[in-house]
C-alpha cells in the first residue's frame, strides 16, 4: 500500500502518502529546482534555525531536540560550505536536501524541524534573506562604479569636452560634469534598491502554506531573529507575494539601463571618430582577423547585457500574470531571472568600474573638438538677451550667423565686428570672449551648472557622501 | 536669406535661423507631439510662471514684463480649460503652441519668457508635475479597491471558503482573509508609488539645454514655487534623466499584475463550476449569439489590459536603452506609454472598484464547497503531531488515509475511529472535531492567520487605515 | 419584465433578454472598443455581405432579404467614408455600430444578417482582412526605403569607407556594399510579413460563437468571396486563436530592430565625428536654446519608436498567455497593439525612404576617414599569408607592427620596408600596394564581398528585383 | 616587444600582437563565452570541415595540410563527445579552444585554418547550423504532444462536454473537437518553424570579418557541403544579422503561448470544481504539508515557463536595438537566450506529451456538467430563426426565457410548452428534442462544427498528417 521509497525519488518522503506511483524521472527532472535554489543554502538554514530555536522557546519541540537539529544543520552547512555535501544529485530542491541531511545525520527528530511551516513560507524567507543581503553587495558595486568615475571627475577637473543633445555639439561643458551626472543617475538606483529593501524586509515565515497553523508560534520572534522588520501580516499574502523579485529586477533593469547609456557612450569615445578616452589593453580585445583592432568589448557587452535584464523583468512580470492565490507551482520561475539580474547586473557594474579605473581620458582631443564647432552660439544669443534683445529674435539673429558661417566655411571667432554688425547692431566689441568655447563654463550662473565653481561643490559633496578623500 | 515663416509652420520662429528649408510636411508630421503633449498644458504653464516670476525678482525681467506674461499665460489656460484655444492644430508641441499664442495676445515680450531655459529642461519640468499628480490620483483609485473589498470582508465576516494553492482546495480559509490578501498588496503599490513620487520631486527647471545658463536665475526658487522638494543637482542629469517615467510605469505593471490575479480570480468564482460570486448585470455582458451568456467581461479585460501596461514597460525601457546623454529626440516617445500606464492602470482599479461593490458572494456555495474535500487533512496532521508524532511521519499516515479515502469514494468525516486506527494508534476520540472543516480556521494561532480573531485585527487595522467606518 | 432599450445602450439590442440590469455606464466606457475597432469597418462590412450573399444562395434567407441588406450595408459603407455616419458616438463596437444603422435603415429585416455567425468570428474575420491589407501597405513601404537606399547605392557606387566591427574602423568598404547590407536585411522583413500573411490568409466565418451553426452555411463560399485561401478548419481555433497578429508584430518588431540600427548609423554619421552624411534641413529640426543647432532628430524618433513596437508585441504575448479557450474578452486588448505596430512602423519606413533620398553623402569625408587608420593590416596580413605564412603567424606580426605604429604615430604606409624587414623578412617591395586603402576593395575575391565587381552584381539584382531603372 | 603568452591567456594566440598588456582577469571572465557557446562544438567543427576541404579544392592550402587539420578536428570532436577533452576550462571560446587544441595536437599547420575566414563569420554559421537541427528536434516535440492529444480525441470519440467562452459554458461541443484545435494551433507553431529554417538556412562562410577576402575561396561549395540552400548575399549582412536567433525565439515564444493556454486548462479541469480530468500520479506532486493534496505542477510549469521564452525574445530584441553594422561584441549576447528558448519550449512540449498519454478525461463528469446549465440556449434561438423570427428577435425571446429559468431555479428541459409559448407562439412540440445537449453537436452542419462527422473527418485528416494509426 505504500509508495515505494527509492532513493533517486526522495520527495516520497515529503508527500508520498497519497500517491500510488513514483514521480515520472521526466517529470521529476523537470520539476527539480535544487540546481537553482541550491544558491539559497545558507538561507534556508538560517530560517530554520531560527524557527527551531523558537519552537523550543515556545515548548512546542523539546530543547533538546531543537539543539540536536540546530548542530545538524550547522554541520550540514559547513558541509555545503566544504563541498563535502554535493548538492544537486537527485534532490527535488534545497529544503528537502538539507532535511533529507539531516535525516541521514540525526534520524527521526529530523522530522520536528518542519513543524508548524510549509515550503511555501520557507522560500519566501529564503528569498528575501538572499536579496536582503543581494541589495547590499549590488549598491556596493554600483557606489564602486560610481567612485571611480568620481576619481576621474575630479583628476580631470577643468577639463573641457563638447556637451551633445542629439549626438550633435551643443555647448561646451567640464567633462567633471559630464561624469557626475552618471553619478546622480546611479545614486537614484541605489535609492531604488534601498526602497525595495525597506519593502520586502518582513517575514513570512510561519505563514505555513497558506492559512497560518494552531500551532502557538511565535512569529515575531522569528522575524526579529533573522533581522527581518517585522512580520507579513497576512498569511495568504506571505506565500502568494513576489512583489520583492519583480520590484528588486525592475531596479536592476533601471540600472542597466542607465549603464548602457554610460557604455554606448565609452564605445563612441573610444572610436577613431571621437578619440576621447583610450581603454586600457587589459579590458579591451583584438578580432582573430584584422591584426590592428583593438575593440571595446567590456562595454559592448555591458550594453548588450541590458537585454538580459529586460528579458528578466518581462520573464517574472509574465509568470505572474493572472495567477489565482495563493502559491502556484508557477511561481518557481522566479529565481532563475532573479539570479540573473542580480548576476548581470553585479557583474557589469564591477567590470566597468575596474575599466574606468584604468582608461584614458584625452584632454586635448576633447579641447580640439570643441574649438571645431559652433558650441558656443548659446553665448552669443545669450549676450544679445543680455543687450536687451529678446531671447527669441536673439536665436534668430545667431542662427542666421550660424547659417552664413556654415556656406562660407567660418567659425565663429573668424568673424569681424563688421560682419556681425550686419546681423544686429546690438554686438559690441565684448562680443569677442564670448566666442572662446574654453571660457564658456565659467560664465555659467546656475545652480548644478557647468561652471566650475558649481563642478567643484559637486565634487565635493560626492566625495563626502561616497567617502572619497 | 530668411527661412520662410508660413503659418503652418510655427516652429520657424523657435530655431528658423540656421536653416534654409522648412520643415518637410511628413516628417512635421512625423515628429510632433501636440497630440499627444496637450495634456501637460497646465503644467508646462504653472512651470512658465513659476518661472517668470523668478525672473523678475531676480532682476532679469521688468516686473511689467513678468506681469504681462503672467496675465497672457493664464488668459491661455483658461482657453485651453474652455476649448476656446484649439490645441493640436498644426502646433510642434504643447510648449511651443502655448508660447505662439502668447506671441498673439501680448507681442513680442513674449520673447521673454524662454530666457534661461531650454524645451529640455521645460518637458523634464512638466512630466515632473504632471506624474506628481498622477501619483496620487492613481493611489485614490487602488485606496478606493480596497475600500471596496474591506467592505465585503468586513460584510462576510465568518464566512468560510476552501483556501487554494497550485488551484487545489488546500485548507479552509475565512473569506475576509483571502480579501484581505488583496487589501496588503495594494498597499504595497500605494508604498511604490509613494517612494517613486519622493525620488522625482525634484526640478530640473533651469538646467536650460543642458550646461545651465549665464543668467543669474535662482532655481531654488522656482523649485519651491512648484513644490517640489529642491532642485535637480547637476544639470546634464536634469535633461538626460526619464528614471521618473520608468519607475512610474513600473509600479503601475506591478500593480496591474495584482489586479490580473484578482481579476483571474473573479473569472474563476462567477463561473459556473465555481459559482462563489454573482457579477452584477450592470458590469457584465451578454453574446450575440447566445442568449443565456452573462460574461465577466470587465474582470477579462482588466487581466488583458495587463499587457498593455507591461508593453509600456518594455516600450520606455527600450527606448532609453544606450541613448548618450543628454537630451535626445528618442526620449519623446516616453509619453504615450506613460500616458497609457496611467489611464489604463487608473481605469482598470476604478471599473473593478466599482464592480466589486456590486458583486454578491455566496457564503452558503463556498460552505458547501469546503465540505466537498479533504481540505482538514492538514489538522489531522497536526492533531497527531500534537500527540507527539513527527510531523513529517504525520503527514505520512493522513496521505495513506486521504489515498484510502479516493478509492473508496469517502470523505474523512465518513471514517470510523477503527478504520484511522488501522493507520496510526494515536487517533482518539477527540480526532472528530478536527474532521469539521468550518471550525478549522479558528484553531489556527499564528499572527497573521485565518482564525477570525486574528481576521478581525486586521480587518480594524485597514478600517483605520483606509478611513473606513 | 424587459430590460429598458435606452437609446445610448445599443448593445440592448444583442443580448439584453436575459438582463434585469442596464450596463453600468463606468463599464460601458471601459469595455467598449468602437473609438478603436472602427477602422476595421470596411472589412467588416465586406465580411458581412460576402456572409448574407452566401445566406441568400444556400436559400437561408430570401434573395430580396439578401439585397435588400446588401444595399443598406453599401451605403452605410458610403456613409461612413463620407463622415456621414459619424463612428464613435455610444456604440459597442464596430459590428453593432453598422448592424444598429441597418436597422435604422431597412428596418427588422436587418436583423436576419447576424444568422449563423457571432461576433466571435465576426472581428477575426475582419482583423484577418484588415492585416492582409496592411502587410501589403507595410511590404511596399518597405520597398520604398529598400528603393531610396539603393538609389543611393547606386549614385555613390566606388565610393569607399570604414567599414566597422565593434564601432572600430575594421577595412574600407564600398559605401554601396554598406547601404546594400541594409537592403538584404530589409527582404527578410518582407518575406517574413509575406509568410505571416500566408498563414493568415484563411477565413474564420461560419465558425460562430465556438461550435460551428445547425444553419447550413458554406464556408468554402464565403471564404472565397473574400479572397481567403480556405478556411480555418476548427471552429473553436477559429475564434481562440490571435496568431496572426502576434506574428504580424512580431515581424514588425525585428523589421523596426533594423530600422534602428539604420537610424543609429545616420545619428553617428551626422555627427560633427563622423561628418560622413548631412540631412537635409527638411529632415532636422533645430534647438529652441542653441542657435547653432540641427538635429537628426527623424533619425532618432525612429530609434526611439522602436520601443513602441517592441511594447507592443509584449502587450499581445501577456494578454494571450494563459488564456483557456475559446473566445474570451480580454482579447479585445490585441486591437491597439496591432494598429500601433503597423502604423508606427509603416511610418517610421515612409520618413526614412523621404529622409534618405534628400540626403548627402560625403565621399571626400569617407576617404578622408580611410587613410586615417590601420585598416588595411588585414590586406598586410593576408599579403604574409600569399606568402606562405600561417595566418596566425601574420596575424601576430602585423599587430606587432600596429603597436609599433601607434607608439611612433606612424600609419602603415609610412613604414619603410627595412622596418618591415624587422618584423618579418617575407615583406617585399611588392607590400606597398597592399598599403593604400583605396585599392583593397577591389582586392577582394569572395563571392558577396566590398569588391566593386561583387557589389556592382548586387546593385543589378536588387534593381532587377525592386524595379528600379 | 611581445605580449606574454601565459598559458592561460589563450586568446594572446589570437590577437596578441597588438597589445601590450594582458587581459585583465576579471574582464577575461565576463567576456568569455565558452561555458555556454560549447554546445557548439560539433557544427564548429562541421563548418571548419567544409572550410579545410573547400581551401584544399581551391589550391589555397596543401591536401596534405587539408588532410592533417581535418583529421585533427575529427579527433577533437571524438574527445569532446567523450569527455576527454574538457572544454570550460580557461578558453574564451569554442572556436579558439578548437584552435587550439588543433595546435596542440597537429603544430602550427593548425594556423592555416583559420585562413579567410573570421570569428564572426565563422559563429554565424555555427548558430545557423545548431539552430537548423534545433528547429527539426523541436517540431518533432510538438509533434509528439498533437500525436498525444490526438490519440486522446481518438479515444473519446462522441464525449460531450462544455464549449467555454469567457470561462462562462456556451455550447456543448465534443471533447475530440476541443483537443484537435489545440492541435491546429501547435501545426501553425511547426509552419511557423520551419518558415524560420528556410529563411536562415544559408551560409554566412567566407564573409570573413566583414568585407569577404582575397583569398579565392568559393563559398558556394562550404555552403553545399554544410546543406545550406545558398550563401547568404552580402558579406556585411552576414556578420551582422542576427534575425535567425529572434525569428526563432519568436516562434518559441509563441508556441509557449500555445501551450500555456492549454496548461491552464488542465490547471482548470484538474480542479476539485470542475473534476473533468485526473493527471496520473507520476506526473503530479504533493505537499510538504497538506497531506491530501495532488497538483498539476507539470501544467503549473509549463505555464509559468512560458514568462522565461517571452524574457527571451525581448532579451535578443533589446540586445540588438540600435546596433550599427556589423558586428558588435554585444550580439555574443543572442546564445543565453537563443539555448534557454530551445531548452525551455522543447522541455515543455516533451513533458506534456507525456503527461497527456497517461491522463485520464471524466466523460461523466463533462456529461453532468453539459446537462447542468443553458448550454443549449443557442439552439432555442435557431430554432426560433428556423421557424421564422429574426435571429435578434430569437436571442431576445430566449434571452428572457434564461432570466426567467434563473430566477425561478429552472433548467430549459424542466419548461413546459404553454411556459414557451408565453415567450413566443413560435414554438412548437418538435422544440424538446433542441433541449438535450447530447443532441446539440450533432445538429450543427458547418464546415469545421463540432458535429461529429466533422470532428470525425479531423481526426482522419490529423491521422494521416502526423502518421497515428
Amino acid at each position: 500500500m505504500k509508495r515505494s521509497k527509492k532513493k533517486q525519488k526522495p520527495n516520497a518522503k515529503l508527500w508520498g502518502g497519497r500517491f500510488t506511483e513514483d514521480l515520472n524521472a521526466l517529470a521529476f527532472e523537470f520539476s527539480k529546482s535544487i540546481h537553482i535554489d541550491k544558491r539559497l543554502y545558507r538561507e534556508d538554514i538560517a530560517g530554520s534555525l531560527a524557527h527551531i530555536e523558537m519552537l523550543a522557546q515556545k515548548g512546542i519541540i523539546a530543547p533538546s531536540e531543537a539543539s540536536q537539529i540546530g548542530r545538524g544543520l550547522r554541520e550540514i552547512e559547513k558541509e555545503i560550505d566544504e563541498g563535502v555535501f554535493p548538492l544537486d544529485s537527485g534532490q527535488e530542491d534545497i529544503h528537502l536536501a538539507i532535511e533529507q541531511r539531516l535525516f541521514e545525520k540525526i534520524g527521526n527528530v529530523a522530522g520536528k524541524l518542519h513543524t508548524a511551516r510549509s515550503r511555501n513560507d520557507q522560500i519566501a524567507t529564503d528569498e528575501r534573506l538572499w536579496l536582503r543581503s543581494a541589495i547590499q553587495t549590488l549598491a556596493e558595486s554600483v557606489a564602486s562604479l560610481q567612485r571611480a568615475l568620481l576619481e576621474k571627475s575630479d583628476a580631470h577637473f577643468g577639463a573641457i569636452m563638447p556637451g551633445y543633445t542629439h549626438l550633435q555639439r551643443a555647448q561646451p561643458i567640464l567633462l567633471s560634469h559630464h561624469l557626475l551626472a552618471h553619478i546622480e543617475t546611479f545614486e537614484r538606483d541605489k535609492s531604488r534598491l534601498r526602497d525595495a529593501l525597506a519593502r520586502m524586509n518582513f517575514s513570512p515565515l510561519g505563514a505555513a502554506a497558506l492559512a497560518g497553523t494552531p500551532i502557538p508560534i511565535d512569529r515575531h520572534k522569528t522575524a526579529k531573529a533573522l533581522g527581518f522588520a517585522g512580520i507579513v501580516e497576512n498569511s495568504i499574502d506571505a506565500v502568494s507575494d513576489r512583489d520583492y523579485v519583480i520590484e528588486f529586477i525592475s531596479a536592476c533593469a533601471i540600472a542597466m539601463m542607465h549603464l548602457s547609456r554610460l557604455a554606448e557612450e565609452w564605445v563612441l569615445w573610444s572610436s577613431q571618430e571621437f578619440g576621447f578616452i583610450t581603454i586600457a589593453d587589459a579590458f579591451a580585445t583584438g578580432s582573430s582577423i584584422m591584426p590592428q583592432k583593438k575593440n571595446p568589448d567590456m562595454a559592448e557587452l555591458v550594453r548588450g547585457k541590458t537585454g538580459r535584464v529586460y528579458g528578466a523583468l518581462i520573464s517574472v512580470l509574465t509568470t505572474m500574470k493572472g495567477l489565482p492565490l495563493a502559491y502556484n507551482r508557477d511561481m518557481q520561475e522566479d529565481k532563475v531571472p532573479m539570479f540573473e539580474a542580480f548576476d548581470t547586473t553585479k557583474q557589469c557594474f564591477d567590470i566597468f568600474a575596474e575599466m574606468a579605473r584604468s582608461t584614458e581620458f584625452h584632454e586635448s582631443e576633447m579641447k580640439k573638438a570643441v574649438h571645431r564647432d559652433f558650441s558656443t552660439a548659446t553665448e552669443l544669443a545669450d549676450y544679445l538677451t543680455k543687450k536687451g534683445v529678446p531671447f527669441r529674435e536673439a536665436h534668430e539673429i545667431v542662427g542666421n550667423i550660424v547659417r552664413f558661417c556654415v556656406a562660407e566655411r567660418l567659425l565663429l571667432p573668424d568673424l569681424h565686428l563688421k560682419t556681425l554688425h550686419a546681423f544686429s547692431p546690438a554686438f559690441d566689441d565684448d562680443v569677442f570672449e564670448y566666442l572662446n568655447p574654453e571660457k564658456s563654463p565659467a560664465r555659467k550662473k546656475s545652480a548644478g551648472s557647468t561652471s566650475p565653481k558649481e563642478v567643484a561643490k559637486q565634487i565635493a559633496k560626492w566625495k563626502r557622501l561616497l567617502n572619497l578623500n
